[in-house]
């Protein structure tokens, strides 16, 4: 292992996660330029339709200073342009850089079969040096380019006795302050949230990122069969790009109830078991979400999982006993099927366990 | 707050701590003699009979050399005879130490009303320097003075859906290794242990504490209403002195059953819920039990904190879903009635919850 190398791509992941949750459907990117064993130059890829990382970071020297320099890059540099932006290995081969080491192999096949050989016919050294670091980083990136499905997370607090709220649904504050923090965080890094009518109708939450008095508004996407969502929901102001999936036989004049608002109505066609619930993650996937934030109750929390669609769920457990006549957080025998423990941490009086499904 | 004297005093703990579990019926105690700002002697009480902490400390030093000292020790220094070792107020005076400041005052009425008064005739200053981590310290043996009960400390296992056990009551190994090595660390805390019929049963737990190759065998009582521990269970080999409560009505000849082993019997009067839970931990307290720690199951626990017998638990949850048909951890509505939460942490894989009752 080369210990320098590594240093400067995880200096370049340092700037990767700045915008992360801000970028989709691009991925997060972080650049370093090194000459004569100083960093010259620092960029990241803000958000879709601006610079990517490498193009930041070249930006910011005398185009005679990159001239010999080595751009260390999280993720290996574009070279299409199917895109909004130039492809980065022309500027790369214009500044006269003269080594490019990225973390990860970007799964895009438009870049992973060409970039390489680009550079490497200018004579410019190329190299893949993957660190686990990025490697995580990237394994939402990864699973949309394999599924064209965001990767899915799903919060859910419970109760030691596993109960999920009180009599006859009530909703009980269960978690404090750090754990809504962490809630709080873990919903400014992801580029969209999901979550139900019921969700709304009993709970009527906010949905965005309120973290050291700064607001974030974010996409959501909600699951809401029959319309039943008031128009008076808190979220019509909270977050933004609402996206509303309802059964077809939904009319346009139920629509016009929300005409005040800018959302997106998406018909899903219904099952047994309610709307098709891949279609619905397929469509999200389409619209470039990589990582999507799911917060909602426990029937939703397990037909996800029992239709595959989660990757990853933090359970917190919030010490209280509801008892008897409560609301269990799941109703069927293995809400938490083929997952696998990953971490535990304490935030504040609650604890959070992270579980993860394999086979992304 | 003088930062030496705390020094000092924390010190002194960190003497008392090493024999914490092996001192009852009298409290661990530790002691510094300091003279000219060095520590010239330090020592702790082993246990029953053997020379308080400040004896220990004093015979360190060559009789000359305490001649001028000052006494840092955790407790209050005893001035009575009713018991084993002599008065150490007196060996205090006859060794020349000039001042003594203990971190707690001695619930006990022999010593706190006596022990300054004597110390100060002889011309020694003698100051009570309370700070927190020996209040806490001494927390157990106070509340055995003010109650005659031992201070009480249940230990509890369950999964994120309350259960402790699997579909009839099957035992399954919930907690991982972490959580195990602090149930073991904490039994070697404890003066004895608690547990019943029903867990030996199911159960056949060895119940000593296993700390690094090193084995600690415990007292143990055993609620056993009507002698049903089978004479072939771990414990009989792996802990020490052990009592049986039983109900009155069992007979001589039932055992004798046990006549193999030194088992000392306890009858206690029954009521509608069984044996008399008051009554056996009164038992145990005239026995010189500060600190008891309780393994049993989620029935004796409730019955435990509905009689408010407990003075702490730990809740440990671990990460999976047992799910239904499988036995719940309580069946009272608020099993953890009074129990005000105090920490939380990780132990592993595993999460712990600490609950304490207030009013001891």
């Amino acid at each position: 292992m080369n210990i320098s190398v590594t240093h400067y791509l995880e200096a370049a992941l340092k700037l990767a996660e700045i915008r992360k949750g801000f970028c989709a459907p691009n991925p997060c990117v972080g650049a370093i330029l090194v000459k004569n064993n100083q960093i010259i130059a620092k960029g990241y890829h803000h958000a879709s339709g601006s610079p990517h990382a490498e193009v930041d970071a070249i930006s910011k020297v005398d185009p005679s200073n990159a001239s010999g320099a080595v751009l260390y890059v999280t993720l290996q540099p574009c070279c299409h342009t199917a895109k909004k932006t130039p492809p980065c290995t022309d500027l790369i081969i214009k500044s006269g850089i003269v080594k490019v080491i990225y973390g990860f192999r970007d799964p895009n096949p438009a870049v992973n079969g060409h970039t390489d050989k680009i550079l490497q016919t200018a004579g410019i050294e190329c190299t893949h040096y993957p660190i686990t670091l990025i490697d995580n980083f990237y394994a939402s990136y990864a699973y949309w380019w394999k599924h064209k499905r965001p990767f899915t997370t799903a919060k859910l607090a419970m109760t030691l006795d596993g109960k999920i709220a009180g009599r006859n649904g009530k909703r009980i504050q269960l978690t404090g302050n750090t754990a809504q923090k962490f809630t709080h965080q873990q919903r400014k890094y992801t580029d969209a949230i999901l979550t139900t009518a019921k969700t709304i109708v009993v709970d009527d939450p906010l949905l965005n990122c309120r973290i050291d008095d700064i607001i974030y508004k974010k996409s959501l996407y909600i699951i809401d069969t029959y319309l039943r969502i008031p128009i008076s929901a808190n979220v019509f102001n909270s977050t933004e790009k609402i996206t509303i999936f309802h059964n077809p036989q939904i009319s346009k004049k139920e629509q016009d109830r929300f005409q005040k608002y800018a959302i997106r109505f998406i018909p899903i066609k219904a099952n047994n078991n309610g709307l098709d619930l891949l279609e619905i993650f397929n469509q999200i996937g389409q619209d470039g979400i990589i990582d999507l934030w799911v917060e909602a109750g426990g029937k939703s929390f397990q037909a996800f999982v029992q239709n595959s669609l989660l990757q990853r769920a933090f359970i917190y457990v919030a010490p209280q006993w509801l008892g008897e006549n409560t609301q269990l957080a799941f109703s069927v025998p293995d809400p938490l099927k083929g997952a696998i423990w990953a971490n535990s941490t304490i935030l504040g009086k609650d604890s959070c366990f992270e579980f993860k499904w394999s086979g992304y």
